[in-house]
């Protein structure tokens, strides 16, 4: 039998932990925190949903459900604000449909009757989205209806290219399935952003994902070769090239494009071996200033690490990478041919000039699952950190069910303006927190860094009302995001736009620019049909 | 007195060769390849050229001109087939008017001007263009005249930011002109195209040039931070940041814009400190064969030279840097912190490998203009090659006078690809310039590479038949392109589309994506003005 994900949390309904052990660990994070409720709140059974609006044509009734479980499952991402709501039965838009093509074929029939029918589509992938990018809102009014379409069955690797180091691979592929594929060559795409395990290379490129790199290849965007989408106004396939100068980049178009321009159904990735050499380290700094610095000499002196996460105090604290005392630096560096040694000397030598401070640990190689860069010979507070990272996703369900409310948000910013930037922040938002949640915590890290500026990462966390959450969250939200804006950072390095960064995307973006895409989406999208409300309003 | 730029080739009128000079380089050079004439012919005087079709309003009288030479000089690019004409006196298509707003509020003026009276406005920079971007053909019918705006007063570093590495630098800055002000500040660009003495910043932007690095940071796209432009829809300017993730890129849809969305005026570019290590040797290999086997290895391996040219035997002898009976490799690697011998070593391991050899010297360190991305120590070959391509354009001008056909097309192809590619275009294009000139050669080089394939870089150097050369070369240029396309290649990897390879563009780019770049451009540009026919046809 098929495992069921949960409607409303993150993972499978067979994982969600025991009353008993929700207990276990409500006492020991309200125990370190200092707020939340001993005792979990179950979630809400699932309500039922208003009758869909579309019938399913019989000739796609194969592939289309209008069960209300399907349709709660794909009309929420998975921010704090989605689970809140769907943890207690509140589904404020839903679907009318829910396609699940197994082929481009049947995409485009899923497209032609959504089209024919007046309604919108939504492209859906893991369903991972922070940002309400698959939440049927805005699609009232001009539209019939909302089709969500699913693509996970489209999940193979279609050709593997070893010369080129590339493969061809369908968009509905989760992390999990297309690097088990790719094993099969001594390949692997190393890509891996915290929903790995649910979400897909179409939503990657769709939403410019951030992956495993800290440097040099951060975004999904740095290794695609080419795209396969399907719009409305035919198949927009561009050429695999390793690079290319003709005029503006096709491939650039659709990437950060969010489904408002197409259904992407495949694409051409570069892939590499599997890393044999790597060295990890976890680097103390007294204050995450010190720390700051020393990571822009890191990469400002041409060094590459692959992992480069440096964690303030408080937050190394709270993952148990820490004891409060100290930020840290995950510092990791990875090659499928060289060692990687001789790299490590340099930058650990960087983070000694600035105050830096480490152990190493040498022993067994461990299995890396890559996402906080590090594996090899590390610390013990490496290795508890990217346990904590794999583990976040799964942790916020608990945290909905004891009263503690628990996001993040994200961004990049010039080096020259971090520390004032990151004041100004630091300020605003735990002031915010402390007026509405009376406690809580704001912490930082780095996810990626470049030349010119480091993307900061934030987190809060805080008790929450119970039925009040969405309120509370709402209000930081605002001052967080404002915060962003004003200093000069942009609201989202990785999160992508959705609907609910629209406000501030929209003061942040050039109008012309703004303008240009909308005539391109009118060009390809007529209709206004693909993900209505998604970075631009349709026409 | 200010110097004179040659209305009709490379270079300032204070350079032309005497006539002894050049009958002397004719001699050298007719002896190496084998045709040729003697005796140089003459460029033809300026012609007296149709008079303008618009009248510059007073108001912009002190920065406009309409005399022949000013016309003459902005209405071609310097492609062979420009250059061939120029040097004949004949000039197909000539712009009205050249502006040169010494700001931005007098580039909106002139923009404004030219919008008002229904002309087509072309950007200029250096006009290097070799792909017809600056011609005003296509600029009939619609338009009343054609405005060609040169941006070269625009020419200042504006603002240095030494802790994010980056400096805000206005378009017209030539290569020289914003390396001289960066190094006060001990800072670079370090991008330098082969027209790098005259082609500007905003012309890199707007024709995604390829630069110094030979991985990694290959095009100006790569070392862009933000970008503005004035576009008849207002001033599309984006936000500094490192790095983003909020929807499809701004600047990727100016990046290659070709001067069809606007005018790009400045942007924030990552500069860095001037390399103070540096290697670089100069690897024969038996066949290009083997050579390009050694150069994927490099670049797959995570080794990431800032200077990789592989270049074909025939190329190697032509240029003084070989014998004609091996192919060589340009390899240099740089940093600005640290030393790269141990990435130089490894790297001639790997060239060993597929049986390189090489000599290095060990010597003084050499003033290094960068373009072939070595310096430091290095072999005699690897200097003699830099050399030859910093005096190729000059050249061109004696090659016409003496009756060569000499013209380069270029494209990038995966590495699983690249042989049979290469051999079609080899064996396609040798049988045209057999057929077409009765004699003559095609080389190859690898200008940039990437792990998952390489630029190939083709010359065309044969004899030329007085006044049919512009016919010779167009049937050669034909096949060369015919064959790229149909082989998978990109039609440029670094050159631009221009108005002279729309023909095999519009196969190669998806349908969808051109009608969806054409909705962003009649969106910002309603009434088609500006640069028409580059890209696509204005609505």
């Amino acid at each position: 039998m098929q495992r069921r994900l949960k409607h409303w949390g993150w993972g499978y309904e067979d994982q969600q932990p025991s009353l008993e052990e929700q207990r276990a660990a409500a006492a020991f994070l309200t125990e370190r925190l200092g707020f939340g409720s001993a005792e979990p709140e179950p979630p809400a059974p699932l309500p039922a949903l208003p009758a869909p609006r579309l019938r399913v044509p019989p000739g796609l009734a194969e592939i289309c459900s209008a069960t209300d479980y399907d349709r709660a499952l794909h009309s929420y991402g998975r921010s704090y604000r989605d689970v809140a709501r769907a943890f207690r039965g509140r589904f404020d838009h839903v679907c009318d449909a829910v396609a699940r093509p197994r082929d481009e074929r049947e995409v485009q029939a899923v497209l032609d009757w959504a089209l024919s029918s007046d309604s919108a589509v939504i492209p859906y992938g893991g369903g991972t989205s922070v940002v309400g990018g698959v939440e049927p809102a805005l699609c009232s009014g001009r539209y019939a209806g909302v089709v969500t379409i699913d693509l996970k069955a489209l999940d193979r690797v279609l050709e593997v290219d070893s010369s080129s180091l590339a493969a061809r691979i369908q968009a509905g592929a989760t992390g999990p399935r297309l690097e088990a594929q790719l094993s099969e060559h001594g390949l692997t795409l190393r890509h891996y952003p915290q929903s790995f395990e649910f979400s897909t290379l179409g939503g990657w490129i769709a939403t410019r994902a951030g992956g495993h790199f800290a440097t040099l290849l951060t975004h999904i965007d740095d290794v695609v070769e080419s795209v396969r989408a399907i719009t409305p106004a035919g198949v927009w396939e561009s050429r695999r090239l390793p690079g290319s100068g003709a005029g503006v980049s096709p491939d650039r178009l659709l990437i950060g494009s969010e489904g408002t321009l197409g259904l992407i159904t495949e694409a051409w990735v570069r892939v590499r071996p599997r890393p044999r050499h790597r060295a990890s380290a976890g680097v103390r700094f007294g204050d995450f200033g010190s720390g700051a610095e020393a990571v822009r000499e890191i990469v400002q002196s041409g060094l590459h690490p692959a992992g480069c996460r440096l964690i303030d105090a408080a937050e190394a604290a709270v993952t148990g990478a820490g004891d409060g005392s100290h930020a840290l630096l995950v510092l990791g560096f990875e090659s499928p041919a060289h060692d990687v040694e001789p790299s490590m000397r340099l930058a650990l030598a960087c983070c000694r000039e600035h105050g830096g401070e480490w152990e190493r640990r040498d022993g067994a190689r461990q299995e890396d699952r890559g996402a906080a860069g590090d594996g090899g010979r590390g610390g013990e507070a490496v290795s508890g950190w990217r346990e904590a990272f794999l583990r976040a996703p799964y942790l916020r369900d608990t945290f909905i069910a004891i009263g503690v409310l628990s996001e993040t948000f994200e961004t990049a910013i010039t080096w020259e303006r971090f520390p004032a930037f990151h004041a100004a922040v630091t300020e605003r938002v735990s002031a915010a927190v402390r007026e509405v949640c009376g406690a809580g915590s704001l912490t930082c890290r780095f996810t990626h860094v470049y030349p010119d500026g480091p993307a900061p990462y934030y987190t809060v966390l805080a008790p929450a009302r119970r039925g009040e959450e969405l309120d509370q969250w709402a209000q930081i939200k605002q001052v967080a995001a404002d915060t962003v804006i004003e200093q000069g950072g942009t609201i989202t390095h990785h999160h992508a736009v959705g609907r609910d960064h629209r406000p501030w995307y929209d003061r942040q973006r050039p109008d012309p620019f703004a303008a240009a895409l909308a005539g391109a989406k009118a060009a390809v999208d007529p209709a206004g049909a693909l993900n209505p409300g998604v970075l631009i309003d349709p026409r």
